[in-house]
């Protein structure tokens, strides 16, 4: 199968597993069921949920056991997003061309989703049977309760004050302010890196990876994380805004710093490059197996939206 | 030990487990830390760790085991009113005669404090070791992979979508409007209701309660919840706003319908007071060991703050 076929072949898998976990737009209380799938099939990239699979292919053929795993990361990214773009955080009215949440359904609602889908992560995560009549679901996640407390640990770990949102709050006070290499790292790190590395470990504990694949896997992640960022600094000088589904030089005028502003242009790419490199050496070990995951890396560092 | 002093070491032990969970002040970034903190010791009542204790200490002399759950609940309980008190939402100044968090540290930290109070929760559930060197933590959850995966999964369902936020987006869409009998009784079953349900099973399900015993005690929840709402309600009109530490008739004020404005006050007075012996009656199967229960039952239904 080409790579395109068998990435589209995962990411609808993918929707549909998310299709499931969701609750119906059309039960009670419908708004805040609405809002949440808005958010969450307003076409992202599925980059997150895409790594987990490819990490626990690189262990077992069991791929699709991970889709759990896959969607409760999904589902904090877009919790992450919504909150985001609220008009007390960066205000954003769109995000990859749509309205965003808060400007269809209003801040409170808006809110009130991204902390559902919050919730909803850990809450399938855990889940002991996802079907009402007992029966083993296809979408219910087997792995020894230990394992799965691994998983939510790292989730949990890498999404809370000491990642995701630990990052998103040095971000904000960073607006306006001149800052050093060394909080514009840190910001990078928390806020989008850790949930990136969060998303391979994961794949990879539920693979069954030993603890020196997992530390190969998470130096690996975090260079992939470090140049997502930087390649997000690129595209908000140099992308091409229908593609993005955004208007770029949004950083500079919001007086935020990135690479690009920090380094330039020119040694933006090259750091872009050697991180590319770095990142494909931490998966040369694994053999013919990394293929995949060294194509979605290209992908990543290469991306054009 | 007259009961007053046994809550008050109870209380102090979940406050200080609290402090050891929640990253210290003066650690970076501390902007978020100071808000998270600042919203958990801002003088609750500590009714959900308490619930947990008591329902843990039915079963086991070892209530003590159950602190982090007890904390993940009130950390949940806290992350609800820094989101509720936005101006989106409740817009409200002041809580417990305290500034709310988003007046003392603006809108987004407190929308990003809140996120990152939710997010630990689940983090100390799943915690394997609580501290560093890898030896026991006295904060640490002792009980077996599956019985902490079903905790996880009983507190992320009630407070998600099926259960606290979900009553909450009712709520919101019931402003100023009418609304019936059903609508005011989903609200408070969820909004309110499902995490003291919650903390009384996870409790339970910690101390090792047979399905029977957890049926009795998810009775006896349900009819607590609803009953706090109802003197909540009461409360409303008739507290005292220093004890309090808000003013009263907020909900006539919003347009919100309640308990009292849909019954009157003497009809919900009565219908606290059948709540009450419905609850202390469900009880009482499990003879002398459940009186701090029923005090702390007393202390919820006739409390004057």
């Amino acid at each position: 199968m080409k790579f395109d076929d068998l990435l589209e072949t995962k990411k609808t898998l993918i929707n549909n597993a998310l299709n499931y976990y969701l609750p119906p737009a059309e039960q009670y209380p419908q708004d805040i069921h609405r809002a949440m799938r808005y958010s969450v099939f307003a076409g992202g990239k599925r980059l997150r949920p895409l790594l987990v699979l490819l990490a626990t292919e690189l262990f077992t053929a069991d791929w699709k056991n991970a889709l759990s795993v896959a969607c409760s990361l999904e589902l904090i990214h877009t919790y992450s997003l919504i909150h985001d773009d609220l008009p007390a955080m960066d205000n954003d009215d769109y995000r990859r061309g749509q309205l965003t949440a808060h400007k269809v359904f209003g801040e409170a609602l808006a809110i009130l989703a991204g902390d559902a889908l919050l919730t909803l992560a850990f809450e399938i995560l855990a889940a002991e049977k996802q079907d009402k009549n007992g029966s083993h679901s296809f979408y219910h996640l087997k792995a020894s309760p230990a394992i799965k407390l691994k998983i939510i640990w790292e989730i949990a770990n890498s999404a809370g004050v000491r990642g995701m949102v630990g990052g998103q709050a040095v971000d904000l006070d960073s607006e306006g302010k001149t800052v050093d290499l060394d909080t514009l790292q840190y910001i990078d790190t928390h806020k989008t890196g850790k949930l990136l590395t969060a998303s391979v470990r994961a794949g990879a504990l539920l693979g069954g990876a030993t603890p020196d694949e997992l530390a190969r896997l998470t130096a690996y992640a975090r260079l992939l994380g470090r140049g997502f960022q930087i390649v997000d600094d690129l595209l908000d000088v140099e992308g091409d805004p229908e593609k993005m589904g955004k208007t770029g030089g949004q950083d500079a005028q919001r007086g935020k710093a990135n690479y690009v502003s920090y380094f330039g242009r020119a040694a933006a790419k090259n750091k872009r490059d050697q991180l590319y490199a770095q990142a494909i050496a931490e998966l040369s070990s694994f053999g013919d197996k990394n293929l995949s995951l060294q194509k979605i890396t290209r992908r990543a560092f290469y991306r054009n939206y």
